[in-house]
């Protein structure tokens, strides 16, 4: 990139307070910002970021009021972190695979593609899968029979997508997520032989979902594994069958979800947060990383953490307490002391 | 699939309560069946759902009275639930490659590959790799040098098998599974640095082993990691080198067992759960979700959860008096400031 | 390999006691080895091993005396597992791909490939990328554009590696992992949806770096997540963006690292670890398995555990008083009883 000053000041809807002219090559955060860097400060904490900053241009509140002189030129805008971040969309453009179908990819005859459609080399596209309009396939994805991929939506390399498999519009997979695997289901026999059950439901991904690399979703035994418009799913991340996922959930790396479980919209995640099967989890229900839920969780808005989780102040005084337990135990002791005293004078 | 009901009766050994020439045209649970659907019903928990459910046809046990009139047609079997599994196995047909080797795949010539065996698209096979009959391989599969599969193995897209692996009869390996990769060992040198040790040894996994999308298995250092026949591993576990996994033991998801502990038969894994190096876990062994084992379990046949893990009976009571850990702080206030006034009154 | 026993002590230096013309065919462990193997006694944990050992030759410490007469011959010599090591990197061979460029890998013309680089089969490499001195790279790795690997560096089957990462020297990359995949940021609107934070940073990895398989390490939002020389990761760990890994530093398998935590070099983490996002962890600090830290530990060389982590001996002390809780319920029921009685007795 490379823009004046004056120029991302007339992107951002902003006004400068110094030097017009300077040239901005980069984007960066405040505490690395340098030389024809610009950055934005929304956060009160990074003030004195700022005032070390050698960046030469920062988007800055518009009643932003710094304490002391500063060197980089200031442009004050409405919310620079949510301009900074339209910048950053203008920036990222990473090498994409041509439009068109590249002359090493597989495409059994009756998948349909649209020209509009970008398939990297060596991508195998199963029998009767259909592309939409503006879809970014990098080389190497798998898609197996019976697949639908919505409009612009992009799959990074080494995806894997089973047969039968619907993704939504502007989705993102991320590199090694496998969706539609067999869910995990078994019989027992009497001499304790586990009998594969067949896996033949389906894997429903709605629009603007993004999967982190590496995360599984299988397949529903019978009928669906959903994942709902807007969820975003970070890497390594297991959601087992017939798993429900509600709008807009978000869920940070190596969380896992067993089968059947039904989560409800706006819910948030941490990491590593386990969660039994066959429970609801109620809407806007935050989970503290490493979370573990062993019941459904009825009431809406709740914070949780600890194994099992447990509200989030509850969870707290608890950990508090434990950490006092050698105390507990040396005040009982003299207790128990006194009242041998107590008992051995009267 | 489409049966009349008296088809599917037919198939079951069943008897019919209803109609039965309707059509089945498709497998569902009994609280998603509509027109069309077979369902099955073993459970008494969801006897609500059939009395609102409209599926076509439901199998129930022979000796099975609902409570009211219900619009399914009832078909009386025994064990309704396996009955089903075996229509599911039926239904279930992924597409999977044509039998032979598709043209792009690439294979060693001194590998050996039977006139049986289906290879898809952009799969590399290494020298001397040996494949057994009837054995699937999906696309984009890397089988390494002098790799052994047995009979009737499938093996879905992405899987990579490094050199001197064997799997078994009847395995089924998913999308991203690893096997034979480098165990994880090092020696430290007088600077913290770490020197890698070799890991020459192999993988064995015998008959009847499913193995889960994106989970990881380490060859050995010496010798071999083992996992034995009939084991069924979910996704994203983690199995390191030299471990060792009796038969028909079961995993879940994300659990991951550390180098050269050794696995007993039937035992059973929730998710989440991590076992330390160098133990040994009895057979029949149960861990809730979550558990965390630091030492051997000797005893065979306990069920234990928590971190560290207990007997499960244990680990619920301590859970329960960690829950009641305030009341007890406030107990032993009360308890001192009583002694106060008694010693205080004496 | 096949070696007499005089050539194997002449190889680590040694002096032999026994027969010196039998032949060693292969390393295995002590408790494993058979005729025709080598074993090394370096733990006196393992001496009992060796009394029974058929193995046909052992390396032992200089000072070693057995104490009643052993089958195999010995070769006295200075740090036998050591020795033991260097004999195993002579034996550990797999095959790679031929020096060259197979003809099915896809190289943009304008990737800088030097000859001494062996490149395999069904390879995708993208524009500007420049691979160093004798590289090996497997069947099926995905390089994006502008990417740049150090000499001697080994990427196994499957790695998918995104545009714009740098990988030093004397790496090894096993299958599946994912590197320079999104960091995973997103903005909330006044609905609840996540705005994508496009991930516009970069991924550092410095020299003799080793990262297991279905490792995932995301790039950062700006500036660079980096992983400093000599770090070694196990199998399906995750790490975040702008994390910064420092020197020598050793994470087991399934460890999950948030966005923007920065840890210091020579640190120890065991499986399952967990740590939030934003803090600092100070060099040499060692966490056990499936710790987790919610604050940054500024106190170097500390040893911890549970969850949050706390100082090992703290957390031990803690475990076994929380074990003890039924016990401390009953003395405190047991002293308001007494209580009572007093009270009531005066």
């Amino acid at each position: 990139m490379e823009y004046t000053v004056s120029q991302i000041a007339e992107m951002v809807e902003g006004t400068i307070e110094g030097e017009t002219n300077r040239i901005i090559t980069h984007l960066a955060t405040i505490e690395e910002g340098k030389e024809g860097a610009l950055c934005f400060l929304q956060n009160p904490k990074y003030l004195t970021n700022l005032h070390s900053s050698q960046a030469t241009a920062v988007l800055v509140p518009i009643d932003f009021m710094p304490k002391n002189p500063v060197t980089p030129t200031l442009i004050r805008c409405q919310e620079p972190y949510l301009q900074f971040v339209k910048l950053m969309r203008q920036v990222a453009k990473p090498a994409k695979p041509k439009q068109g179908i590249a002359p090493t990819a597989i495409i059994e005859p009756s998948a349909s593609i649209p020209d509009s459609t970008s398939i990297g080399d060596l991508v195998y596209i199963g029998a009767n899968t259909k592309i939409g309009e503006n879809v970014t396939i990098y080389p190497q994805v798998y898609l197996g029979a019976e697949v639908e991929i919505g409009d612009n939506t992009t799959i990074y390399p080494g995806v894997v997508i089973y047969h039968q498999v619907k993704i939504g519009k502007n989705c993102i997979l991320h590199s090694g997520c496998v969706i539609g695997s067999d869910g995990f289901g078994y019989l027992q026999d009497n001499e304790g032989k586990h009998i594969k059950v067949p896996q033949i439901g389906k894997v429903i991904i709605e629009d603007d979902v993004e999967i982190g690399a590496n995360t599984c979703i299988d397949r529903a035994t019978l009928g669906t594994t959903k994942i709902a418009k807007g969820v975003k799913i970070d890497n390594l991340v297991h959601i087992a069958h017939n798993v429900s996922i509600g709008e807009n959930t978000i869920m940070a790396a190596q969380v896992g979800i067993s089968g059947s479980t039904r989560i409800g919209n706006h819910c948030m995640f941490g990491g590593q947060v386990g969660i039994t099967g066959h429970v609801e989890i109620a809407e806007k229900t935050q989970l503290g990383a490493k979370a573990g839920v062993t019941k459904s969780i009825k009431k809406p808005g709740q914070i949780l953490r600890g194994g099992p989780a447990q509200p989030l102040e509850q969870q707290l005084k608890q950990e508090a307490l434990q950490r006092r337990l050698p105390e507990l135990f040396e005040r009982i002791q003299a207790l128990e002391e006194k009242l041998v005293k107590i008992q051995s004078s009267t």
